[in-house]
């Protein structure tokens, strides 16, 4: 399928946001500026999908090509996100009609949807309602996850970046304990994000080169939580090293499923404790061993980190923008482009596609060749395929000792529809 | 008082790392070696003090020209360092005498102690017992605190970078936040150190501009907190703004000088909450108003992040380790190098020189009129005087995708006592 005569397009953005999100958006603005024969204007949803559904929509040719080029190092969602998921076709099929009535107001023939696994299943029934109604759309995903958990693609922009940051920051902080261990922390918990799959904490295990170098413990969601021989190899890195970095992935969880964060301590009313694992395994460790420790929960932080973002993940992000417009134009349907690892060292990468069925809700965990036996570290294999990840420093330009990140005009387009809709 | 031959230096540690403290060892050792004809061997407390009760001296003459070097972008303690406040001469007068002792066998006649408060009234006990056992010994303080809290010294080496650290992330997570608030996390509370001095809260301030921009909220440890008034407040700017992002330092406290960490929740057996104010706060707004909110604690990652050190902050940390050995080679004793501001805008700042007996054991908190009446924010004032000391980036250089951090040999000069020492 392919447009005869010149569209509009509607670019949005979904789910978490990340430090190299807007490097995408950049990709397809810029990628769709240069193909002004087949695309007319460009819009954004005012936070995500949901822009789309209320006929709220952004007039992305009111932003100057300054303010363009400079959400490629701007983290966040310029344009606004949404956890917002369509429910089936068969359960709300009205929410799938008013999508095709908003983009028959505005004669949009172009989606780009820049999200996760969710996402990719919404943008997939968006191509096929809008086949079955007779306003035939075209519809190609642009992927992002920090988690990396999206199946047939090498890795997910994103991903690079906080990989990039969680390296860095555990290399830092283990520095940090190091130096003090004798008198003072014996212990450091840092917590990373990673409900589902273990590839941010796996990231953290590029921190140390050699064995004996910290993190000396990583948690994956992938392995089930054995308290007892976790106590004891904390207590054995102590012994060993003077001090134990742990790295506990946010959905660590014991083999019935109960994740730790939700198996901690109780507050004088009976609700669960606060969240966060980190001071979870922090108090397993004093119980037991009565260490001095301290613990970290990045949260936010690690997926806006754009000051230290990869390099290659600033690329990738933005190479799967313009090649998801270049897909578009060309009439490919129901794609998302896809980061081909053609070599690990030196990394060589290209663009390749994939129909958005085979992607759309499924889940890419870390495999377990890439952990070592005990369950504890990351393989010679891991490191293989995350160092090309957090390649090079692409940062951003600084006024006054901080990041001189951009925010959009977001100029609204003036409304076409009568009906307002709920959401 | 000052040699008349050539003495050897001892440099030590103390106290909690910096991302900076390294760039002061940096400018102590490069500075020593320019002066062969006053200073012999450098050697370095191992794990600081106590490496020279214990006679456990690092010969930092082993280390290449190339690992001193990069110890001015190396975070932590490269020699170790160590919570260890020496007793009062009254209460442990064997400390002290070991100290001459050790200093004696080894022919040191310079010591440079690389700390905070605690640290500059040791120098100060050392330089003074020193001249009452007949073993005169120059004493030079470092100042060192990422809490900025020493008297005397416009700031403190190791606080710039720490407020750079904390301004970045602030302004980095709030646009994360404010992508998603219509459909998720509606606060974000930012946990930062400073338990009895809210500087570090105070730089979050640099992250916006304009009133209205994030952070909405800072809790110092100078504003006891009105849990009515905070609350109203979050529930203000979630109205206006669609979010609330609150910076709390870790030291904020109830009028009646309960911290708001310890008044916290309690575990099954009632012991107080696992740590961290954060989740505290959090809870509060949760139970309150039942917004979505998420929470981060940078702990130790805020003040070992060399990868976003501040230039200004480098360049002080390495001018008050040159100093030191500067004032010390001109016989200058018992004192400690200030920065002196000589304007805000453009930054001038110059090396000055205080008494040590005027900087121990003094704290020096965020003054009130650096504070927004409402207790929440920063004044311009404050803006003033916070923005030049985040000026610059001093980035590392990187190898693999990660800082490339130096770490020593360490190699330990042969001992020449025959008693040791039990610490």
């Amino acid at each position: 399928m392919k447009h005869t005569g010149k569209k509009n397009a509607l670019y949005a953005q979904s789910g978490g946001v990340s430090a190299v999100i807007n490097a995408s958006a950049c990709g397809v603005i810029e990628t769709a500026l240069r193909h002004g024969r087949q695309i007319g204007k460009i819009y954004a949803g005012r936070d995500g999908i949901i822009g789309a559904l209320t006929e709220d929509l952004i007039d992305v040719g009111r932003e100057s090509a300054a303010t363009i080029r400079a959400l490629k190092h701007t983290p966040g969602g310029a344009f606004g996100s949404a956890r917002f998921k369509l429910k089936s076709i068969e359960h709300n099929r009205a929410e799938y009609e008013r999508l095709i009535e908003v983009f028959r107001a505005h004669d949009i023939g172009y989606f780009f949807y820049n999200g996760g696994n969710d996402s990719m299943d919404t943008a997939l029934k968006v191509s096929q309602i809008g086949e079955s109604l007779g306003y035939p759309v075209i519809c190609v995903g642009v992927p992002k996850t920090v988690d990396n958990d999206l199946p047939h693609t090498d890795c997910c922009p994103g991903f690079g970046s906080v990989a990039k940051y969680i390296a860095v920051s555990t290399r830092e902080a283990a520095l940090d304990v190091a130096s003090m261990a004798r008198t003072s922390t014996k212990v450091f918990v840092f917590e990373v994000m990673g409900r589902h799959a273990g590839w941010i904490a796996a990231a953290a295990g590029l921190a140390g080169r050699k064995s004996g170098e910290p993190p000396h413990i990583i948690l994956f969601p992938e392995i089930p939580f054995d308290a007892e021989r976790f106590l004891e190899r904390v207590k054995q890195c102590v012994t060993d090293y003077g001090y134990c970095v742990v790295v506990v992935s946010e959905g660590t969880a014991y083999g019935d499923g109960r994740f730790l964060a939700e198996a901690g301590t109780r507050d004088a009313f009976g609700h669960a404790q606060l969240g966060g694992v980190a001071p979870v395994v922090a108090d397993m460790i004093r119980q037991r061993h009565g260490y001095k420790y301290h613990w970290a929960v990045a949260d936010y932080l690690q997926r806006a980190a754009r000051h230290i973002a990869s390099q290659v993940d600033v690329e990738q992000a933005y190479a799967v923008g313009k090649a998801a417009v270049e897909l578009g134009i060309k009439g490919v349907n129901a794609v998302m482009p896809t980061i081909v690892r053609k070599r690990s060292k030196p990394y060589r990468w290209t663009i390749g596609h994939i129909p958005l069925s085979e992607v759309a809700n499924r889940e890419k965990k870390v495999p377990r060749e890439f952990i070592t036996p005990d369950g504890f570290g990351i393989t010679a294999a891991c490191r293989r395929y995350l160092e090309p990840l957090i390649a090079g420093e692409a940062y951003p330009a600084y006024r006054d000792g901080l990041p001189d990140y951009v925010r959009i005009k977001g100029a609204p387009v003036r409304r076409k529809l009568k009906k307002t809709f709920q959401i």
